[in-house]
């Protein structure tokens, strides 16, 4: 029997921790298993995006520029692997198109290869910027499809946004499951629907976050629709709101007409050293191992646990019931965003306000900009009377062009301002760093000197938890100082094991 | 399109918490998920065997066949299902027939519906009366395939043992996938292979853990093949070594040509129910996520660790590697049985001797019994080398009949023993626990009048440890009041944080 060998994009170093344990795994961690996870046989190597970027100079003092370089030397063979959002690059705001170059550009310099470009609305104008800046390097440009379900979300829908991102130039197609609602048969009849359309050398990656527990079928039957890679996580950095085992994929072909040709030996390696390592970041870790809520919410769980957080704030923790009735409405006004950052926390938002405060009452200036198209298009029409509230409210116009548009060029003003921080580099580099995180950057910038911090625990910390947990803990080791009530008298008592 | 609906049984009463606490679970934690459970539209409900009844009288000094009783009470509407050890019913040797007879009888009298019937070498004589006495009662009889995989183990062997379980009058067939080894291919090739030899009605129930990762694939697999039936567990009591959870296959489903039918709002009551109680055993849980170390090892995680501390006992914990080179090769010598009670425990134990003592130089008594037919055939031959090794060691004769014909009638003779029991209640109930667990009946018996005990955590104790956990433990907060002897005499004192 012949086998069509399906490519894995094993996640561990990027998105695998970013959904696991807060993006907190520090470069010193990943290094050793490089040259296994380089000799595996992996179609490539996912290990850079906006929150590992963020999480670099946010919380572990670490260059991510020199993180990709260092990922570049360790894993020569590879490809490199990154998710860019578009016309947002790592960043929380639209960029103007020679900021996107530039970036693009010292991406591919220090060793990207494959560049997963992605619009939080599934706006084409949002990210053929990026993907053209891609394509001009000579790099891999992937054109993404993000996954939602909605009343307006059909099959034909994501084909025919299969052939707007084919149309800019894509080299792939990435089918991208945030959310774990991706189900099987709707994976196998939309890449069936892009395959039969539009040729079936078509690319096409399947990404699936493993939340709801089925999406390990879900990769079976995009594989029976002619998926050509698929994305998973080595097994000790796998599952829960992370992604499918890359061993249990290799596991569920054997026998079939696929096989991943990956190489088993080392992916017990690759396994053995993040067993070792999660521990270290259990802190950051969420309870959850299988949620199937969001078939029936429609609503993401981070975003719920978010909307919780807010209403708890305004001491109306009662009233999660009637958001999580308002959400729909508020994506339907919206034209049906899908639910991802950043539209997620924008929906969210507002609909807390609406339920706290009226319908619409009050609109938070980001969703007025999300009303009045300064995020982008998204597949649904607006709600025009809502549209007019956000107009009303935010004192602007509604945009129709595509944001960025209205961007002057900013790189020289960025430059310049980078250039007055302290510890700032002189690189282009630097100047992008500043760029999309303006507020972390600075402080980055002046404590780099002192090198890399690891926020995980050490061995000593988790033996001392372990013997805690182990009933250890009963027994005060101290020094310790109480106050102490005997006979009506109040002493000073230290106390400390014998 | 018209869909087919598929059977779930649901598993948290039994096979759930014994894979995920150590069957440690109480009845009272059970009671109150009865009712949702009762009205879910399973096609049945699982919820005694083995292990749940040893726990009961070994832990939790519950009455099994109360518990039996209060399940038939609160699930009035339910197919009750059991595992049941064949002509071992629920201990650990072979029994009479007359007490094999008694038993079906009795747990028919009690409630029991859905009688699942295996042997743990597949050898259809050791299936054959319980089956009868189950089919005698009008109750549902089950014949079971157990899955493993080895050199002799085919798809046409599989489909042969099926038909033998088929002419012994099995009502439906359940393949039994203990370790999580089968894959998404050969479980189609064999449901199909049953089904088109034996006909499309024939009734197929499928049971696969999840330990691998990748079972929940089969079960789509098998679903497409035509299995009838399948096993899973509430997501609040699932993965890891249990099973699938029950929302992620309803989630599978939605949009094929296949349903569940079965009633969200009342899955969503379970789950909350169960995900309550889970933290209670926490203790009792194993830290395994995924482990796929089976496809290639062969050797099941349970039966590993087994090894590893025996050899630990001997002070040759490095040896372990040699160990596992060994079982195969025991394996093969006893004929490829199942690694599974109590194989995998006779053929590891046996492997640990070779390595420590050399080859067969001592030999266990269960293992000289397996080579020497005692409990039965399994697929491949024995090698009669070591059957002449055996015995001469054990000074027995290889037999070739059902072992269970060897024995003569006592039922008499266990009902005299158990009435010298004090706290023995006169019942034929009380003589089989009794006759399948004599070392642990007289305790639970004399301790009987005490009522349950639960092994689970109380809320208090979980907030204690919450709350040392978050490092509160380090210091007593207070105020607390201690009785303190120093110098020979007694103090109040009153300790609080200074």
């Amino acid at each position: 029997m012949s086998q069509r060998t399906i490519g894995v994009t094993e996640v561990a170093l990027r998105d695998a921790h970013q959904s696991l344990m807060a993006t907190r795994m520090a470069m010193e961690d990943m290094v050793d298993a490089c040259a296994d996870i380089d000799a595996a046989g992996y179609w490539s190597v996912e290990c850079w995006g906006g929150a590992t970027y963020d999480s670099c100079i946010r919380f572990l003092n670490e260059d991510p520029w020199a993180r990709l370089r260092t990922f570049r030397e360790l894993m020569p063979n590879s490809r490199l692997q990154m998710l860019l959002r578009g016309q947002n690059l790592l960043g929380y705001r639209h960029y103007e198109d020679g900021v996107v170059d530039r970036f693009v550009e010292k991406s591919a310099e220090n060793g990207m290869d494959v560049f997963r470009v992605f619009d939080a609305l599934n706006d084409p104008r949002n990210m053929a910027r990026a993907m053209a800046a891609v394509k001009k390097t000579g790099k891999h440009a992937q054109g993404t499809i993000c996954y939602t379900i909605s009343p307006l979300h059909t099959v034909e829908g994501y084909v025919k946004l299969a052939g707007q991102l084919l149309d800019m130039g894509a080299q792939s197609l990435a089918l991208k499951d945030m959310a774990a609602l991706l189900q099987p048969q709707p994976a196998y009849d939309i890449i069936r629907g892009i395959k039969e359309t539009y040729g079936e050398d078509v690319q096409i990656n399947v990404h699936c976050h493993s939340t709801t527990g089925v999406t390990l079928v879900t990769l079976m039957k995009a594989i029976e629709a002619g998926a050509d890679v698929v994305d998973t996580a080595i097994s000790s950095m796998s599952l829960g709101p992370g992604h499918n085992p890359t061993e249990s994929l290799v596991a569920m072909l054997e026998g079939t007409e696929y096989t991943t040709n990956l190489d088993a030996d080392r992916l017990i390696k690759i396994r053995d050293h993040f067993s070792k390592i999660r521990p270290k970041y259990k802190a950051f870790e969420s309870a959850t191992l299988v949620d199937t809520d969001i078939f029936s919410s429609q609503i993401p769980g981070g975003m719920l646990s978010n909307m919780e957080s807010q209403l708890k704030a305004q001491g109306a923790g009662d009233r999660i019931k009637e958001v999580m009735e308002e959400v729909p409405l508020v994506k339907a006004d919206a034209g049906h965003p899908p639910l991802v950052t950043p539209s997620s926390q924008i929906v969210g938002t507002q609909a807390v306000f609406n339920v706290l405060m009226g319908k619409y009452k009050v609109m938070t200036g980001e969703f007025a900009d999300l009303m009045l198209g300064y995020y982008g298009e998204c597949m649904g029409e607006r709600n025009p009377e809502v549209v007019a509230i956000a107009q009303a409210q935010a004192k602007k116009e509604p945009i129709t062009q595509r944001p960025a548009d209205l961007l002057e060029p900013e790189w020289e003003k960025l430059s310049a301002d980078a250039a007055k921080l302290e510890g700032f580099d002189g690189t282009d580099e630097d100047v992008l760093t500043y760029a999309m995180f303006p507020g972390v950057a600075p402080g980055f910038f002046s404590t780099r000197d002192e090198g890399p911090k690891n926020v995980g625990k050490t061995a000593e910390q988790l033996k001392a938890e372990a013997d805690a947990a182990s009933g250890a803990a009963n027994a005060v080791r101290g020094p310790i100082k109480y106050k102490v009530s005997l006979g009506g008298r109040d002493h000073s008592v230290t106390v400390e094991m014998a």
